[in-house]
């Protein structure tokens, strides 16, 4: 199985994902993308797009970005994240983007970034550096 | 209006909060506890609940522990957070938790707990440090 | 080697911990303490301990704590760390103590604390989460 | 006084910066850099430079990129900051680097990178996400 059916089969497994209506806009090796359409079952306190939801794109982006990398009998997992919430997360879409700063033998080091706005004028609303782990020999499904 | 009202009624208007079934169990000064009962609509690649969702119950937790001791008619933002999963979100329910670190004029800083589990069994699954900030003369809605 | 000298052995051979003056207070299972006297060049612009050095304390000690429930084996690398600087680091001594949230096979999650002041009175100014990572069979020097 | 003269004198304040033997190697409006060389002084226990004197220069970069364009009767802070140790930092010299993520009236955030290796070539070792706070109408001294 090559490396966009991995990510593709691994993100399409996720209830959540589906869920909040993420899709996965790009998969490239150490570059993948997700986009999530606005909707008010989103929002945070303010009607803008929820830090958890902003989050949850930021670590996923991370994690396929990594993962697409790695051993195709290998699973993913995220150690821990750090999320600066920049701006105010307001618009028709949110959309994640990483990139791999280190891939260990264990451990990958990515930095995502999350823009908010429609497509022709997104504007970045949070940074985040994400800590992934490799699991060997233990096919993800 | 008292500050158990305050944080109830902004916790009510996080479209989000209520789309993933979350409730808030506590509402005492500086520690609140947020419940989310399990959902396949929650879940990640393996049927655990998805670290988005861990992590937005830990920085909601946090966020209003500390909104609960902020001035009547401040707002209040996540800053940044970071969260390390400790262990499978796996579990009937996902209990979170937070103390006040430090109560500032501007920022406040929490950790947060989030336990997975069953009522009786609840086991760590993510530890986090969270920086809110108060926006003074800016009412919540 | 027991645990205690493995400690001890391994931060006598940190030429920055012993530069700055820092001393190994306590070595217990799990729960190491250190502590750093105060001197003019360990300040920043106003005088107080410098973020870098309440930094190294929160590591450290989180490092220590650690390590001290490794395999004599191993040897340990810090993967990341993140500190939220919550009061000025001002007084006689700096102390770092720490928690191990969570020991796993190949990365262990702690809390530090860092207080700041003289030894009876002791204010709290620096929380820290710390991912550290052991390196099985590879015994420290 | 304009800013470089600004970042210079506060730097110049900090004792441990001198301590240590760090030198701002560059001082432009929101891009400051920092150079380190290697001493025993500075080591950690296998003899590589420690990671305190690592975090110190990521989060000093990020300080004086933040500070230079900030108001000339503002002082600065820095909230929290999370860093990765992406590989041994080994060589010469440690150089870190910094980019002003998002400059907000109160809050700037950035990203550093610090380097280590010789002058010509420097292999990156250390990702930093750093918050600041401008405490205005303070002036730094």
């Amino acid at each position: 199985m090559d490396y966009k059916q991995r990510v593709s089969e691994s993100f399409n497994r996720q209830g959540f994902m589906n869920f909040i209506g993420a899709k996965l806009e790009k998969i490239e090796l150490g570059d993948c993308e997700i986009i999530v359409p606005f909707s008010e079952n989103l929002t945070q306190q303010h009607g803008f797009f929820h830090a958890g939801v902003v989050a949850t794109v930021a670590d996923n982006v991370a994690g396929y970005s990594a993962f697409s990398l790695m051993d195709s009998t290998s699973s993913i997992l995220t150690v821990e994240f750090k999320i600066n919430l920049v701006a105010p997360a307001k618009g028709d879409f949110l959309i994640g983007k990483a990139k791999v700063i280190k891939q260990g033998k264990t451990l990958t080091i990515c930095q995502s970034e999350v823009f908010a706005g429609d497509r022709e004028n997104p504007k970045l609303c949070a940074v985040a550096q994400v800590t992934l782990m490799e699991l060997r020999n233990r096919e993800d499904q």
